[in-house]
């Protein structure tokens, strides 16, 4: 599958060596907007082995059209800025490349936009695409369901210096209709991420915890969601909808 | 709902308590062994305040058949021994009594009454009644079937004097298909139950937990089991059968 | 050791307990505010098996001072009202019977009095006397005089009708010269009570958890400090003066 | 103060960028094997500002005894191979510069040298040089001197493909005389490393915790050795003589 990164800070490069280092799919080119690393190749520039091209490009020298005619892909992953959606967003979609977005906020007039891309192409939009914080949301949203009634606690651990709640935390508590004061922020030294969800039962306590590692994870997100989109009629998906033929009576055992 | 039970050591009594403090289950009796208890009420030998009559009685001195008829009941709840089920299955099921049975190992000869009785009535079985067992075990194999390539060890934790690997952890082992070996089991002091599933991915790490508290939580899961059984036709289920409902795509939002 | 126990309440039931299972130990009676089970005796009423007398009196019909000559012991252990060193206090200082208080809040006045008691008699007050908790502020206190930097933040979890911040978690905070905001309460379920200290250095992280299974061990900690006082002469002591000792450079291996 | 540092591995970078951007100390020079890397400065190759000198040398073109009189330090920071402190220890030693040595394994030939270099300068060694694990060990070992009928208990965690027991787990288990066999290695994706001690109580549960997050906790070790040593006079010396004077009576309050 051949794929075209957007965006090439700290994420998407971790992004790109994963693309790199996975041989069922080839970094065909890489875009960014400052001119610097112009022509390198992503894995010389990362120092990794791969026969992948994944020349980088700045998007300020290029027309977007013609470069797509000669550098086609299957879909495009967008770790840049929110607005560079518009860019291009129509383009791809007019030659059925899907877009699969990382984006954590959009405006709404971008939401907008990759709604009407989706009457096109295949497009797909989650803030944070790692499997993990996925999957907890998922599986938190289920035990919810089953007991509406539960105690729910949040706490979440990050490095000293961040300020303010975790967008994901706040995300758990949005998906599990919790306020924002069953959150519990814990900052202190060089934490990495870690989030647990606490149910509390009178007899019993559940726990659902993600401890993140590397950024490298967002690459393992992208790629899961390359392979489900792959068999997928053009449309509108999120992280939930990628999940959830997984979970289709046929499948259990 | 009308409540037999069948069984009244620790777990016994502690779902008894349970039943006794719900106000849409009444327990009308208990049956156990012994004589001990003979026509005390359960509510008065546990301290408790309850309308419920749940007078004690012993199948020594009864004839099942005819007590079924002056004491009916919507379901029996059998904490007792694997084979008492063989002294009132057939005769429960035809009066249409539901059965609710957690006994943790069956006799295959006492399985396969199960089965037939299953033909006549609603029957349920679950080695392990809990909500947040059963719970671990459904959101454990949907994790393993998005990501079938994880990684999986389990750590459970006990008080020192308890031998052998728990019954829940194999249990886990065997719905996540992984070997004995990848079970950790952790003895000390006077540790309440606790089991851990992690699941390890190469830049990130999923966790989930569950945490006795206390023997109420059977009491928990037989309520959370007859009420969702209530609509359900003859036949035999399982937690998960129970679950799979929540999950369908119109509950999701 | 003969053993006087004051107050009779849940605590002093488990510390009890823990007493009359310990031979080096004998319950010689009970005192209690209450007239109920009075004359009965403590190990009948908790079903233990055990050969101390452990007769409960009320200290409504009682003089102290002929009770202590008729019954002396080597030590009484108080979990009663905090005034309730008012009465048998000096009594007791005369008679050189040990007191080890676990009262949690004392008034200045009676903190003056255990002072002055302490002059003539062996003194002991912990807020909190379970070796778990007292080993977790010593340990605490000495890894931040290490690491003055290091931030420190305190998880404390409980079940959910608990109110305001535990008292365990203020006394860490003291301990460790941190502000109460950085205290996270977890109020969730049944949950048992759990402290866990976080020790965040840049690049490593340090964590200090104790998790209670029961009051049993208030006894313990009883136990444990009564003989570690055995030999020492008058004075005010608090737990961690009992620690230090096993601290000191001769013992070091 | 001036230091030098010989090995410059994964781990001797790390200890490298923690001292250059430590303003109380100056990275003189590096020394290691191979000729990569000549003559270049570690701050410049690291990517980090700093105005200490730090240029790498390789020992191959070396002549120690004059480079040290050249280039004179207060601490040899030694990462590199176990016999390489046959080549500098002596000369070291005979300017009295002090050796801080952070080599897992050493021959009984090198740990007796040690031992005569330490009758000229100072000389410390610790296998594992961070503060959070030697703390842990010194924590560990002071419950089991309070409690040594507790049961202990070790988890530890690392990636997938670690082979073997964790050399930081052995030394737990042998500074807390406890088997190997109640260590339990847990193997999973790319779980970065964890040692949990469990102190079992009866009644209650004290686990003590140590996550690394990089390798620069190394870099932080070695600064407070060295500042803890400045004030001492020849001897050799181990991690625990460091801490012990954290705890006499006198810093008690």
């Amino acid at each position: 599958m051949k794929i075209g990164l957007i965006g090439f800070g700290k994420t998407g490069r971790a992004v790109a060596s994963v693309i790199l280092g996975n041989t069922d799919f080839c970094l065909e080119w890489v875009l960014r907007k400052t001119e610097k690393l112009e022509n390198r190749s992503a894995s010389e520039f990362l120092g990794l082995q791969s026969d992948d091209p994944g020349i980088i490009h700045s998007t300020e020298n290029l027309d977007i059209n013609s470069f797509l005619t000669e550098n086609p892909v299957d879909f495009i992953i967008d770790f840049a800025l929110p607005d560079t959606i518009c860019q291009y967003g129509e383009i791809a979609a007019k030659r059925n490349i899907g877009i699969i977005s990382a984006i954590s906020h959009y405006a709404d007039s971008e939401k907008k936009l990759l709604k009407t891309l989706s009457e096109t192409t295949k497009v797909f939009w989650s803030p944070n695409i790692t499997l993990g914080v996925n999957y907890l949301l998922f599986a938190g949203k289920f035990l919810k369901k089953i007991a509406p009634w539960v105690d729910i606690v949040v706490i979440e651990e990050h490095f000293k210096q961040k300020t303010g709640i975790s967008g994901t935390a706040i995300k758990i508590a949005e998906a599990l209709d919790i306020n924002e004061s069953e959150i519990n922020s814990v900052r202190a030294g060089g934490m990495v991420g870690k989030h647990e969800v606490i149910f509390g039962f009178p007899y019993q306590t559940v726990r659902l915890i993600h401890e993140s590692i590397s950024r490298e994870a967002f690459g393992n997100g992208v790629i899961f969601v390359a392979q489900n989109l792959s068999g997928k009629s053009k449309g509108l998906y999120n992280f939930e909808d990628i999940l959830l033929p997984y979970f289709t009576l046929e499948n259990q055992n």
